[in-house]
């Protein structure tokens, strides 16, 4: 007997997740229970263009189910994470700069391709959505995903779902204004949080200060070399006991305190997972922003939260990805 | 042949709705379309315990259903919006300060004494509800509402439902932190929102300045009477063009600005409702919140947004409740 369309989704066993990042594509396939059959990366090389990203996404799924030993009828669903903004109900990517897309409909691509439901959301909603399932956010309805490295980005998981907003923006963290006068972001605003304690904030405050003939402890960390002063040598420096990186990193910490508690008060989350290489730098950051967060947080608040360290590391996307697939074909 | 118990609470065609604050009580009655019937206000006499308050909001309802000419048996359920924490599962209120109230069952309480399915929330999210369905919310999905007078509260509607967050206590807009190094806010903590931009906090600028001997003009506005200097004399003082009352109102609107770009960052609502007395002081503040907020909210956020007056005055909580029993008493 011939089973019906919706019957034969149901039969499918696997799932497959995609992270498409700038450099790097990682794939994993997963059975319904969550567990990784197999893991695969290839380098992007978006400069070699649109078709070839999309080609290598193809591959590594092919190589990622052959690994795993799954055939491509046993997969219900594929879920993928891009960097920038989209339609999740279309799959439509709106703007992918570090790609260097603009309009493409990449779940409808994507789906004739790969002969599958393809469901994409932004990366970091889907590191968000892996922290919360799999990694450090012990499966919380109302979860916030922080993570500090270059920049500071981050997602909301309100109700036990993806929360996008009105038009898919929701969760950017790195956006909230902390001082009406602070240093110029990339966005072009003054004062945001990815302004005052991203790496590359970090980074900024080490070199002007060394610029002022100061910082010396840093310098040297960086083996004298100002073009080597980066938010690794200064936390580098900070845990070596240098006085002004202890200082850089400590306000860093600060205002990212500040962010979580404003973001406590606001949205009552259970957990809030803090990922990223910055938040990997030893302890006087992260005490910092912990110490804020409870200056600035109502108590209410507070006592019902975890603030922890997220688990997955740069494989939280691609976790997110296998959640997603997993979710939209539950209900199948 | 007697109806089910369902199919007798579906053919009710009116629900009741309360505020409850601290001086007053507002009630209404609506039929299922939102047509107010009736309204009742009553004074709360908190000072006279917590059976007298439950016996004013018992008898407030009788008075409305009568002035409506609805029995109890034609209502499918009551909404009652409370100031303070509470579980809107149970509708047990953990706290309520202007009441003396602590740990009370009160939809357990009102159910009984009601004869009807009551269900509890807190007033600032039955506020933000009752602007986005019957105000100026345009019955928005995702909508966030503030509110200044005294302090600075809110409510968020997200996904078309007020959104408590994992214990009841999201949307406590007024204690996003906003300045590290600010004044001190009445929750204890340091720059909140609240301590920068309420009523309360733009009267202590200005009891400030006069008591430097300057703030000349606003200290006339109160008739020369240092302790008649009010939010109200401020706003009065910088209508009028003085310059220091000027100063105060654009900080506070800054400010104000601040939160509602880093809200529109974090959440991307469609429409942001405003209101409270502050709110409607004039021009200055108001244009000083949208030019802040335009300067620091992301493009996509501020291209999708509306940013509004709230339109229901003092009605709102009572509208939210109404929405509420409503909403409620959809699915029976």
């Amino acid at each position: 007997m011939k089973s019906s369309f919706w019957g034969d989704y149901l039969s499918r066993n696997y799932v497959v997740g995609v992270d498409l990042g700038g450099t790097k594509i990682l794939t994993a396939v997963a059975d319904r229970q969550g567990s990784v059959l197999s893991r695969v990366r290839v380098a992007t090389g978006a400069d070699l263009g649109q078709d070839h990203v999309i080609n290598e996404i193809v591959t590594s799924v092919a190589v990622a189910l052959r690994e795993a030993g799954v055939s491509t009828e046993a997969v219900a669903a594929a879920g993928i994470g891009v960097p920038g903004p989209l339609d999740p109900q279309t799959g439509v990517v709106y703007l992918a700069p570090n790609l260097g897309w603009q309009n493409l409909s990449l779940g409808e691509i994507l789906g004739s391709r790969l002969k599958l439901p393809v469901y994409v959301d932004n990366d970091a909603n889907l590191a968000a959505l892996g922290e919360c399932v799999y990694g450090a956010g012990q499966s919380a309805d109302n979860l916030v995903y922080i993570t500090v490295s270059t920049g500071v980005g981050g997602g909301l998981i309100l109700g036990g779902k993806i929360y996008h907003g009105f038009s898919g923006g929701a969760g950017e963290i790195g956006h909230i204004t902390l001082a009406a006068d602070g240093p110029r972001c990339g966005c072009g605003n003054l004062g945001c949080l990815e302004a005052l304690a991203s790496g590359t904030a970090i980074a900024k405050r080490a070199v002007a200060l060394v610029a002022e003939g100061r910082g010396l402890g840093i310098l040297s960390r960086a083996g004298g070399d100002r073009g080597g002063v980066s938010a690794r040598v200064v936390a580098a420096a900070a845990s070596n006991g240098d006085g002004e990186a202890i200082l850089i990193m400590r306000d860093a910490g600060r205002y990212l305190g500040m962010a979580v508690a404003g973001i406590l008060n606001l949205l009552n989350p259970s957990v809030v997972v803090l990922g990223g290489g910055v938040m990997q730098s030893g302890s006087i950051l992260w005490e910092a922003m912990l110490e804020t967060t409870r200056r600035c947080a109502l108590s209410s608040a507070l006592q019902e939260v975890s603030i922890v360290r997220a688990a997955l590391g740069e494989e939280a996307g691609v976790m997110g990805a296998l959640a997603l697939a997993l979710e939209k074909s539950q209900g199948v």
